[in-house]
């Protein structure tokens, strides 16, 4: 599920080349693959430690980093149940969600940040920002105290990710072009559709490792049945973001967008992400489809 | 399995948005990705009910909908001896199928169906069409009743999808501009090879999914060993194809033609799949060359 | 697993389309695409037989070629112990072995070879080459019976796909256009970088398919924290690989360069193969670090 996950870097960074400038293509690129890097080191470093600390007091990190034997007990789920479950294995499944986290970012800021600026944010991001803010509820910090619990990271994963991308859209304005001298509005059509097109297909297949990723780690082995029903209704989401992205998009604007398409998809998997196993099937197609029109409103009100 | 499947509807996209002209790639793209999202939610509504009510006279499709609790018995396979299999697994692989289907069509009628009749068309192809032929044999109709045995579905998805796509294309009539006024033919070049090639190794690995998956249905978990044999020969019908589609080019056309190599690898999938299991290993390689050479062959007759 | 490095063929392909200078794109294409084919049905013919017929005097190659069932016993890693493990599975394992060494092959004599000689070459390289100098390790020949043990087939694969790539290399001369008449060098950029990076992409992610599913070769099922390490580290080494190199070309060529972190990435990928396993988690990011620094240098160095 984490080889599924860290796919999804590769479709963020698919779907952000197609839909910018010709002329930024390569920095995006650049920027998406060298943020899954900078996040695969940080988090060693750091940002476990930070993370996940405060649960016995040991140092998993450090044994991490200097232990050539994988002889950490089970930091989260631990127990005799649960045999097959290494620190490692969540090691890594907490690099491509800190990882996923900054692609967020990347998308937001597209066009509208340096390089190397982005490359430093990125360090304080995945090693610092994300790892605290996720202690806060996944290492057993005051949030979880205080009763809160999170599925599939939809708080932590996405919340931390947009706060950043908020913060970041703010400080660093439209990006050039976007608005004429006049303060009329240019639209900037993506350059390369089909790599879009193929990003939203990548990040479709990740969620269903994100999501039933997600469930692995905290049940038992036999609850396949939870599996199956979040795979159908992280499915089914998306289905429902797509076409009322582009019902709502046919109406409003007379024409069929394919950008619309794909991004009601996204919104739909982004919709169903904080609980995609308590509803019923029918209840997902409508969670998403809630997205997928959101989403088009949001650019219809951005525009 | 099922997201190995899932990812043959973008094996699809990417292979048809390469071969149709460039000004089409954004609707080929556009009709691929919502052809499966109404396969999802047409399936989910309508079709799972027709395909499988005549089981046992429950409602599935209605506890589906509904339902928050995977609650349904095993529909198909069921019994204690499969303990992990349920109602929902099912249903996700049976919606990646119903998309698969209609991708079939999809490929058929590109660049010669509107947008909106496209997917008016799928909505009646999932949600009734694939599920009603589909009822006569995997959910106990009367071609079942006739002791017709369907392995992967070549019966089901590759005719119902193949019988669709011949009906539109003679209704529809040939691409426009490929026949000049005085009856010449004009070769209409795909426009971008590398997406294409990345349909066509999408799509081979996505049949492992495919093939395999079926065997994990029909049989007990500890078949891992037919699982194996289902894979290799999967692959070497894939190989055998592609090689004899470039060898019959290149002795007809003199010419290597990397369109004919890449039909070839797809006929040559197709051709193992109606039985992937029992044959051996040299004739998987016969069987996919046949395929290979007959779709070589063909073009060149509709040429 | 080995669907996963099945798909790295896939990688080397975009990877390598890329890369290339537009008018050889199709070219490159069907050569990747028609190795892996030829892999499949060489090593069927003939090379598996070469590569492990020293073990028992049987002829595996034979039973498997016309043999309708999977009665081969466990040829390499055998016994009660492993029930799951058939002759197949390997066999498929190797198969995608056999392509990838030709894989590497085929990126060093990019632009400079025929379509059909390269093609020639890959019948001999994978039906004789590559499973006469496996058979001398994993086939129980004089290399194992030395001492001599390789993990996850960096010396078999690699170094086979390396040599026979440096003597094409040299056979070859450089490409056309590489280096003017008076012996200036010409830059010669890739032309399509969103390709490339999603072949590394592609790559990244097959290779836990490869460096994990070799561990799953040599050990019991059990072992699922050694699975995790092994991904662990092979993703480290990616991050270190990409992380020196791009740090290393700023600080010579004063700029970021898409094509040397793509580089840099792969460097760290294949340093790790070798032993993927014992290196704590700091090491394997040092060991693609250096990686990515030599790959950088011998760049500058060739140029």
């Amino acid at each position: 599920c984490a080889v599924l996950v860290m796919w999804m870097a590769c479709g963020f960074a698919m779907l952000e080349a197609g839909l910018v400038r010709t002329k930024s293509t390569t920095e995006i690129l650049a920027k998406n693959i060298s943020l899954f890097a900078i996040a695969s080191v940080m988090y060693l470093l750091v940002g476990y430690y930070i993370m996940y600390s405060s649960d016995g007091g040991i140092f998993p990190s450090l044994g991490m980093l200097i232990g050539s034997e994988n002889t950490l007990a089970d930091v989260t789920a631990g127990g005799d149940d649960a045999p097959y479950y290494s620190a490692r294995a969540d090691f890594f499944f907490q690099i491509v969600f800190a990882g996923a986290c900054m692609s967020i970012v990347s998308g937001a800021v597209a066009e509208r940040m340096k390089l190397w600026a982005f490359l430093g944010f990125a360090v304080i991001m995945t090693g610092f920002i994300y790892p605290i803010q996720g202690a806060w509820s996944w290492g057993g910090g005051w949030l979880s105290e205080l009763g809160y619990s999170d599925y599939a990271g939809s708080g932590i994963v996405h919340m931390a990710g947009a706060a950043a991308a908020l913060a970041g859209v703010l400080l660093l304005g439209p990006r050039q072009g976007k608005y004429g001298a006049n303060g009329q509005i240019n639209a900037i059509p993506g350059s390369n559709l089909p790599l879009s097109t193929l990003g939203i297909f990548i990040l479709w297949m990740g969620w269903f490792g994100f999501n039933g990723g997600s469930e692995l780690k905290i049940s038992d082995v036999a609850s396949a049945n939870n599996v199956a029903q979040v795979m159908v209704n992280t499915n089914l989401a998306a289905a429902g973001g797509l076409l009322a992205a582009m019902a709502t998009a046919r109406v409003l604007f007379g024409k069929t967008d394919l950008t619309m398409v794909l991004n009601g998809a996204l919104a739909g998997l982004v919709s169903i992400t904080a609980d995609p196993l308590s509803p019923s099937a029918l209840s997902a197609v409508l969670i998403g489809g809630v997205g997928g029109i959101i989403v088009v409103l949001s650019v219809l009100g951005l525009d």
